[in-house]
């Protein structure tokens, strides 16, 4: 399906091995996609790891030994929790050439976008922010996955001041990996996003944690389906990523909760009215929307 | 682990050929649990494809002329949906031995106790109402299974009334088919699973609604992510069997949506003030009870 040649990115620097950076880092490893993948990280139980397990050729927990070798053609992807972007970017911007191409994989792009414009002041060609929508309820560097992308989904956000080769070079790589690229609007994303990713998991996370308080069992969970098991499971995702989400894209998110809560709520009375007639229109709606999204064809 | 001699069930009458009642009568007949198993639904087309996938021994839309012949030992399974329950047994009743045991896979009890009541006038011994919790967004009688109870919990709600070599049989039957048998009482049982299946699957038809109904773009769902499949699966459930557990079910289901609106209320609150500690509690807690939940051993 994928007939591009292989991109020539040269050298790749992946900022936070968690499962994103630790996949693509990998996936790219595996596909001979870059002529050599460098890994960043602050810890150095995960910098071992990540060369145990063959994610990287070469980890660091010093960006400026790392950061001042890169030029054109290389790439950095920075793959942290969406509120520890500006961080990475103070410290890295001093000592990268203007000629790498830097991408992300947040799942908020606006918030990122903001952050880069603080950094540099403007928003510079080489700067393409990304988000695939991929990923488990699992993380950290043990979870990488070199086959996490294949038929997923990414989303690239440029602007005007994207560099066309920049957008080329990040496609590739993607594409490269066995993903899907679209392009979305940055607020356009964030709202998408909020109504079908990150709403999601504030509804998951309530709902365990309102079980999680029953009192009336000692184990409510006990008397659980397999739906429940499902249902929750992206209430299993790493907590502090989901904090910088929901922080990162309030308005959205807000947004996005108040329709549901309003919709909630008049399903609530047509319970209360006992309202056969509207329980059944609410769910067959949902029904039929649901099982056309299930059964829609793969490609984007 | 399941050392019990197989029951001596001489005809089965399984009411109701859906998903629930045809993988129940398919279960039976396969491990050879019942001398007969008779089938009875209202749909001609169902009677016949019951007959053809071999689903039970016999089927009948006449219910006057199966009912008489049942005697000591036989039993009757009801499985329509939960406000279809007091019709049958109008029908049912009059024909039915009081030695016939009489049980039921209906999501809601103390409906079912009520229609038991307002029909009998009073609850006989032969009645033991229970509820597999199993199922799922597959329905109707080509969606049977015979392997669908192995290893789910069925949960049974005998009363002062029941009759101990009733609660046995049905007991022995459910043990047989490969489920794990628990108690429970009728409101007990009630409001938990108003917590822990019904109340999911009212937020679930509700996001899935709330997504249908964005205007922002023409395909919201083309954003969404694997999580979101898994999240909303139960919202591809049966519109008119949900219809009729929440309108049986309403005070249940309504004190368990108001606990889950409350705190999904805090939650935003937390995104609006932006508040990350709270965020980080709420979600960590939230993993922490899943994650358990997930990893419990899976004995009753």
């Amino acid at each position: 399906m994928n007939a591009a040649a292989k991109p020539a990115v040269g050298t790749l620097l992946v900022i936070g091995l968690g499962l994103i950076g630790g996949s693509f880092a990998l996936a790219c490893k595996q596909r001979g996609l870059c002529q050599r993948v460098w890994g960043l990280t602050q810890d150095t139980a995960t910098q071992a790891r990540a060369l145990e397990l063959g994610i990287v050729d070469a980890a660091s927990t010093q960006l400026e030994t790392l950061a001042p070798q890169l030029t054109a053609g290389d790439m950095v992807f920075i793959a942290v929790p969406t509120l520890s972007v500006r961080g990475v970017l103070q410290a890295l911007v001093p000592y990268l050439s203007p000629e790498v191409t830097l991408t992300d994989g947040c799942s908020v792009k606006g918030s990122v976008l903001q952050d880069v414009q603080a950094v540099y002041g403007h928003i510079p060609p080489q700067v393409v922010l990304g988000h695939p929508i991929a990923g488990a309820e699992k993380s950290g560097v043990n979870a990488a996955n070199g086959q996490l992308y294949e038929n997923h989904r990414v989303i690239l956000t440029p602007t005007e001041h994207t560099g066309s080769q920049h957008l080329a070079l990040v496609t590739a790589l993607w594409q490269g990996v066995g993903a899907k690229v679209l392009q979305l609007g940055v607020q356009q994303h964030d709202d998408i996003l909020g109504a079908t990713s990150h709403l999601p998991h504030a509804i998951a996370y309530a709902l365990v944690d309102t079980l999680a308080q029953d009192t009336r069992t000692d184990n409510i969970f006990r008397y659980a389906a397999g739906g429940f098991r499902d249902f929750t499971r992206i209430a299993s995702s790493d907590a502090t990523m989901w904090r910088d989400i929901m922080l990162a894209n309030p308005a959205s998110v807000l947004q996005a909760l108040d329709a549901f809560s309003h919709n909630l709520q008049q399903l609530r009375t047509a319970i209360a009215e006992q309202n056969g007639q509207q329980l059944l229109d609410i769910f067959s709606r949902a029904k039929a929307a649901r099982d056309a999204f299930v059964n829609a064809p793969p490609s984007p």
